[in-house]
């Protein structure tokens, strides 16, 4: 995955940068909130497990899938709201055609989140 | 919950069978095969976590972000085919009221995955 | 449109039928409930039609479309609850090979309307 | 953030434009084939119509929903698209609180989409 290859970068960048700002992709600041909100929703699916296990019925499993679906697109919306405060309002102030490829990379992300 | 109760009822109507399957449910084939999409789901959860605490691009992360809501659209799918296959169908050959309450409960839960 | 070639297949299949119950699928009783929701979605479609000739702003067009998938959807919710109320219960009651087609039949159309 | 300080770019553009776009809402040069797409999904409003009244197989009448709805997701999209291009990036130049406004009023339009 792409998220691996980053994970070195992060680790070696942070400490060598001049502690400016050394990552930031708009949801630095409310990491504290996302890691809680994904905590929560793993603990969802493995609750969907225990039921699976336990042989719950279908439509109580049914329902606690609808809300773990519904946590996602929360998590989702969060980020996607960071991401154009910061990474797409900074493309806009650069100018230029960054811009044009912020848009078209936030709006194809909004295409996947609508069409799953 | 509600489930557990079924679950006696399950176990008395049975009588006339050999008692191999005292709750189904519909899914109970296909338990392994569910929690094996689940822990695969878990995973993906777990790996959005890394994703943010390593700062990946908020971009990537939507994107696993929209795989996992899809995989987690088709669990639901896969489930809600079975109920049909089993619980809705039996309910139509009982007679009687049960058809309507069952064709209702699950035509709530399509809408409260459709709403998601 | 398949639609349109299903237009002629009923029109020349009622008359031959023993006029018993000349075309069902389900939905025959709420016929007039069904176009006065499509009558108000084709009535809201062309309000978008308006708002984008008058330049409305963006986001009020949006939550308009909003508004319009959401009553299609609705529509669908209640066809499908009649499908199943009457073509997968009726499959289910003859038994036989036909609810297995009926259910996967169903399951494919649900997904079709959580992937849009 | 970043945003504030490339301020006067934008400030030193707004006064030279010599008003000539009185409204504009960014999908202003699109209209015509947001007003096309439009009508096309007016007539496939109609087509259900003709398809309820013909007693057309509901599963068939389910897949011309799907589309009809996927039709409208698309239209919102290109919609979305031009707003983020013109009217965020816009608010972004100007600086300012006014980006926070549009960022947050984008988000929710997307929710709302999302949701229904």
């Amino acid at each position: 995955m792409d998220a691996m290859t980053t994970t070195e970068a992060g680790a070696t960048a942070a400490p060598s940068e001049p502690a400016l700002e050394p990552v930031t992709h708009g949801y630095h600041k409310q990491k504290d909130e996302h890691l809680k909100r994904l905590r929560r929703i793993e603990g969802q699916i493995r609750g969907l497990q225990r039921m699976v296990d336990e042989d719950v019925y279908c439509i109580d499993i049914l329902t606690q899938v609808s809300a773990s679906t519904k946590a996602l697109q929360s998590f989702a919306l969060q980020l996607l709201e960071e991401h154009l405060r910061h990474c797409v309002a900074d493309a806009a102030v650069k100018g230029g055609e960054e811009i044009d490829a912020k848009v078209d990379e936030a709006t194809k992300a909004i295409a996947r989140l609508l069409r799953t």
